[in-house]
């Protein structure tokens, strides 16, 4: 007989939200030489292990020089326990002037294990009683789902429709959610080169939302992992976070795509203000920072010391250092979006053109579930998602998400003509 | 008017658990000239900058020479989104088996960020339903406590008594937890050097202790940052999971203490099997793995290449690498429970003579409070902590715990006279 049984572990581990993520990366492991136009990693052919030595060395002397720490206290830095809220947040506020400008102070960023650990500690200041939900924008990424499923914090969704968001729809959720005593906390979305659609909100329909979310009463969580990348010729679009003038958006960083996965490092900028019963006031970073200490302590000094280095060699402008793989990324986009119009002239099978990022959803005219997906693994070597991993429900969806972003373009060709012979058996 | 109110914000926000450590922190960032035998942190006049470059240089040649990566695998292991459940735990086992006599199955390991992120992924799993409790052997290291206090799952005390685990009591709160309609789902405990109390669990005791887990079937949480860290002269008790026939103990591992804090990494042995409802069997680690992809993705892999090479170095054996830093711990705690014997002749002021650790602990015939720390910091220049932080309720606690795990025997010397004067104004 087993030591436990599963119904007696917590109700997230049999949820989609968490088995999905499992079942994509077995079928990855299963068939290691297809064609993964799966994987939204970054592209990995810049990374040298010199490079980490040589971080690690500049942010060290930038304590040193920089900071005017002594020898001993460089070595705490990077050794010791430290600042629950992170070592580099003043690098990281430099870098949101540069390349975003984003004036915040830096006692307004917690640095995290990843943007992953900033969902979880926001969604559990936020998850304070069964009634409170949150909102986010439809198809949604897994990370933030899950996350919520974690905190047993229910996720309403608010259509995406074309524009990225569907506010009228955001307006009539918050409404039925109040109406039937719920209480949204947020509502969440990635408004550049979103995962999964790839959709971006333009500047007119960003501004809509702020004023949307201060006459609900709303936060706002605005993840960019992708906002970096746009194609070829396309301007980047401020972030809600720039334009928010009311402490409304709570904004959710990541390195991973703009440095290196394998850090670990993210951050959350939390200004808004929380007042205390006893009628003094703090920031929401401080009440983030206590539940860190719960969760993870520290971000990895190691870690962040490496990302540190990275930003520093860059002058802090994340723009500068990946120009390079925003070439790569924007040329594997229009790859993808090319092939696809050889392969599909007919108009059976239709697909988003994105502004940037690393995704692109191809919409057929038949379902696409987990059997198809290993059957387009085995038989035919190409892994892609089936979009329904982004939707709640088992509601049958005619779409699957194609990612560029760890391929070549002979990798891409190669993809699409193995899945356009898959489509192909199905039409 | 504030932004949010932090009565609309998680519980644990407001809870003792939580506001306790960053109280802590705040009253020694106030006096940093204060003499801290209040921190549980390392000794850290051993690292040193170079050594960083050293172990991620000697963990990629283990990925190229032993694991037979090619240079593109090696870079891809050091910066990519890697495999969950993390990249040393073949190392990990290793060590188990080299310094603990454990035998484990490498894929029962989960490496996390940190202990604390273990103990958060046990909890998650284990806490199902509101019934769900969690035993603790009390006093308590606040870690555990606020983990539980972040998942909603309340703590049920056990008696610590002299021998470290008063097992009738833990029998008695077992069923009267039960018959109140409670499920207690596992007991957590510290056998060796325990933090705060000090005290460690003979052979017997741990033997009766896994036979009454398993009477009672209750799974243990056992944790264990101090065990290689025994006074002059005591020999090493085996660990709970080291006399585990039945998969009783969850086994909760930390670097912290013996490679470095700032590389955020611990782990934990799962070995428990997991029944579904089709019938399969898993490991628990592989659920836990499951809800760790949700809450921090992977372990840094820089990170766990720091700690991958710092094991390859000794040969995988961390009782052979901290030869020098267990010299100086025990010196230190000889020197502390030496100075309190000079200083203390009368009787009215006792102290806890531990085995081994970092920690002592002082009973004086007056509570010892908050305020009565802050009086320590400020007039007399020494800090420690206050035992009721590591109780439930707000009894008064006439008992304060010394750490001497970072300080120097001059810095001792000159603490315990500071204490001295101070406990000497209140007698």
């Amino acid at each position: 007989m087993a030591d436990l049984q599963l119904a007696d572990l917590h109700g997230s581990l049999t949820d989609r939200a968490l088995t999905s993520m499992n079942f994509l990366n077995e079928v990855a492991n299963h068939y290691p030489d297809a064609i993964s136009l799966a994987a939204g990693r970054p592209y990995e052919e810049f990374y040298a292990l010199e490079d980490l030595h040589s971080y690690l060395d500049t942010f060290t002397r930038y304590l040193r020089d920089e900071l005017g720490y002594d020898a001993a206290a460089v070595r705490r830095t990077v050794f010791q326990y430290g600042r629950t809220k992170g070592i580099v947040h003043r690098l990281v506020a430099r870098n949101l002037t540069i390349d975003e400008g984003i004036e915040v102070d830096p006692e307004a960023i917690v640095v995290t294990v990843g943007c992953q650990e900033a969902m979880v500690l926001v969604l559990r200041a936020l998850r304070a009683d069964p009634a409170d939900v949150l909102l986010a924008v439809s198809p949604a990424y897994v990370g933030i789902t899950g996350a919520a499923r974690l905190l047993d914090l229910p996720v309403l969704p608010v259509a995406g429709g074309s524009d990225g968001v569907d506010l009228e729809d955001l307006v009539a959720v918050v409404k039925s959610a109040r109406a039937e005593g719920l209480r949204p906390r947020a509502c969440y979305v990635m408004p550049d080169f979103a995962n999964p659609s790839g959709l971006s909100l333009d500047l007119e329909t960003r501004r809509r939302l702020l004023e949307v979310a201060a006459e609900q009463d709303l936060l706002l969580l605005e993840d960019n992992p992708y906002g970096l990348f746009p194609a070829t010729g396309v301007d980047r679009v401020p972030t809600l976070k720039a334009l928010d003038t009311d402490r409304r958006v709570i904004y959710l960083g990541s390195f991973a795509k703009t440095a290196l996965p394998g850090a670990r490092v993210g951050y959350v900028v939390a200004d808004q203000t929380v007042a205390s019963p006893d009628g003094s006031t703090g920031l929401l970073a401080d009440e983030l920072s206590k539940i860190k200490s719960m969760v993870t302590v520290n971000t990895s000094a190691v870690a962040q010391a490496v990302i540190g280095g990275k930003l520093l060699e860059s002058g802090c402008s994340l723009v500068a250092a990946n120009e390079r793989e925003r070439t790569v990324y924007a040329a594997n986009l229009r790859a993808l979006t090319d092939g696809l119009a050889t392969r599909f002239p007919g108009g059976e099978v239709t697909w988003t053109v994105p502004s940037g990022g690393f995704f692109v959803v191809v919409t057929v005219p038949f379902p696409v579930d987990d059997a198809l997906l290993e059957k387009s693994a085995q038989e035919y070597g190409v892994l892609w998602t089936p979009m329904s991993h982004f939707y709640d429900g088992d509601a049958p969806v005619n779409a699957l998400r194609l990612s560029c972003s760890a391929v070549t373009p002979a990798q891409i060709d190669a993809g699409l003509n193995r899945l356009a012979a898959l489509i192909a058996g199905h039409l």
